[in-house]
């Protein structure tokens, strides 16, 4: 694991984050100092991928408790809600994001109870969010890798790599993993518009690590499953539904049906954190739409007309029927469905502490 | 029709062309005084689309003529024939340009052999070329706005309009066509990776007549027909094989498969030009692989690593089973096959001056 990909860092007193708008060509970090700066590095991007938004909220709910402290305020469960909340709707989509807050919220809560001091609680469990990402990301790996008997040639969209997570990766740790083991052939890369995730981000954590793989526009997929060339196709999830049914990166649903079309395996990969049991289905989910300028626009040059006006939905939804299988760090959900879900879930979150 | 959407001028003495790759920002013409500089253009999609491309390169033969007068020759068939071949082979794709060029050559060869000037006979067949794309385009839209018996949500690819022939368009005058009549309610535009022609292009057209359109990435056409708000999507053609496949700009076949899971009308227009009976299947087309960089950089700016390769295939191929109907000038080929496919061309054919 390379050092250059790690791109949150807490530094005691602020979170330092690596500005994934500028990547490739500029390794520019920002330093936060407090809440509100970290709720809106989310929201304009700086930070993105479900699993990472998490962990930098969380680190977020820990500088408001600093901010309170340094005010002479002792920060308490209440004084702390406001924060909570702010970060909380960062984002509407990404399930995760909720699940890493009411983690704070929790510890704040414990804390509380036991008459304990809230910031060192906050500070350990912020700590504990990320430790338990980077080991949740190499156990995914790890099952994603296991579902495939010989050599693969896979394809992705957008970026679940380290620069979506705290480290390692979710559809791209089973595609590090699968190169650990030497059973990689090749990545072909979405390019991931309107953000470029996949060039930007994808791209430049696979030129470090040398992993081989070809850049194409997103409308190429298509032609690439026709001529053979993908074994399968393995995304992250933003917010995975109690029938399975999955919200993730814009241009994913259209993944699953090109490879329901060519009988292509469509896998996603995801922590448990990313699954929602309060919310039935994909149609419940709550699809962020931004600005249409980032659709009109690519690095700031402007690619359209003046009066044409632009949709831009952020993610869309893949119905559990399309999926294959889900790869989580407890195991496989093989062809999930509304019953399948749940009970796994439910299973796992038992056992795991780390459960919404 | 504006006349802003015209993009290709014959002077007499050169052809101006409206340089496509600066649009919608700057309007730059270019003037071309040789075939050699018209190939060049071709190659380099200063003019782009495949009518357009045909009757630039009919031009381009005049050019050549006008050369070989003003150097003291006499222009023969033979002495052209080096010029036929540059422009022939300009780009492999779309069969119009050599379907053009070969409407040339013969005009010179019946102009040679009956004794008449070449020249003459040359600017003569050019000139008619042109009036004819007007002419068949009109009727391609006529032709296809019928096939629609209520006000419509369309949905199309790249472009297809002025800029791609010499005035109204193929898929984009089936559009403009339903528009006159009051008929359409909305298109959707694939802004149509690498080379934007969608949202430089398309979306152009459509700003400057003001038709109601949205721009969008070419991943989310999927979750529109998800959601039910695309009721058909017309696309144009490069090559047509004899069985119906249908080779067009990357991204095509996609959208084709995404109509077939939601039972979504698939159309192509597209005038005899397009249709290559010596071609049997989309197998046998040549698929034009360009410059990795347009895929790694937009607008000259680069989006990916250095190290990053990338693959860019022009056009993809859609078979003809996932194609509801042709739209042609002389009707429509409804579930184009193997054998209506055929018949329909040579029937018209031999009523039509203008075949292959």
């Amino acid at each position: 694991m390379n050092a250059a990909l790690s791109a949150m860092q807490w530094t005691g007193h602020s979170l330092r984050l690596l500005d994934q708008r500028r990547l490739p060509d500029t390794s520019e970090w920002v330093e936060l100092r407090d809440a509100a700066q970290v709720a809106q590095a989310i929201r304009d991007m700086v930070v993105r991928g479900a699993p990472a938004i998490a962990a930098a909220a969380s680190w977020g709910v820990v500088l408001e408790a600093l901010r309170q402290q340094a005010a002479g305020q002792t920060p308490t469960v209440d004084s702390l809600e406001p924060a909570l909340q702010l970060l909380e709707h960062a984002r509407p989509t990404a399930v995760n994001l909720r699940w890493g807050v009411k983690r704070m919220r929790r510890a704040a809560q414990r804390a509380s109870a036991q008459g304990q001091p809230l910031t060192e609680a906050l500070i350990s469990e912020a700590q504990r969010i990320s430790d338990e990402d980077r080991s949740i990301n190499r156990r995914i790996g790890s099952h994603g890798a296991a579902l495939f008997t010989r050599p693969v040639r896979l394809l992705t969209h957008c970026n679940t790599g380290s620069l979506a997570t705290v480290e390692y990766g979710t559809a791209l740790g089973v595609i590090r993993r699968l190169h650990e083991e030497g059973r990689l052939l090749h990545v072909y890369v979405d390019e991931t518009r309107p953000y470029l995730q996949g060039a930007r981000l994808t791209a430049y954590e696979l030129a470090v690590e040398q992993i081989p793989h070809t850049l194409i526009t997103d409308s190429t997929a298509g032609v690439l499953m026709q001529r053979g060339l993908v074994d399968a196709v393995v995304v992250g999830a933003d917010r995975i539904a109690a029938n399975g049914d999955t919200a993730n990166k814009i241009g994913t649903y259209t993944l699953a049906v090109l490879c329901r079309y060519h009988g292509v395996p469509f896998y996603v990969a995801a922590p448990l954190s990313s699954f929602d049991l309060t919310t039935s289905s994909g149609s419940n989910i709550p699809i962020e739409e931004r600005d249409e300028r980032e659709v009109t626009h690519v690095l700031g040059q402007r690619i359209a007309p003046k009066e044409t006006r632009a949709l831009h939905l952020a993610f869309d939804v893949t119905p559990h029927d399309l999926i294959t299988a889900i790869i989580t760090e407890c195991g496989i959900i093989h062809r999930p469905n509304p019953q399948s879900v749940p009970s796994f879930v439910q299973a796992h979150a038992a056992r795991e502490e780390a459960m919404p």
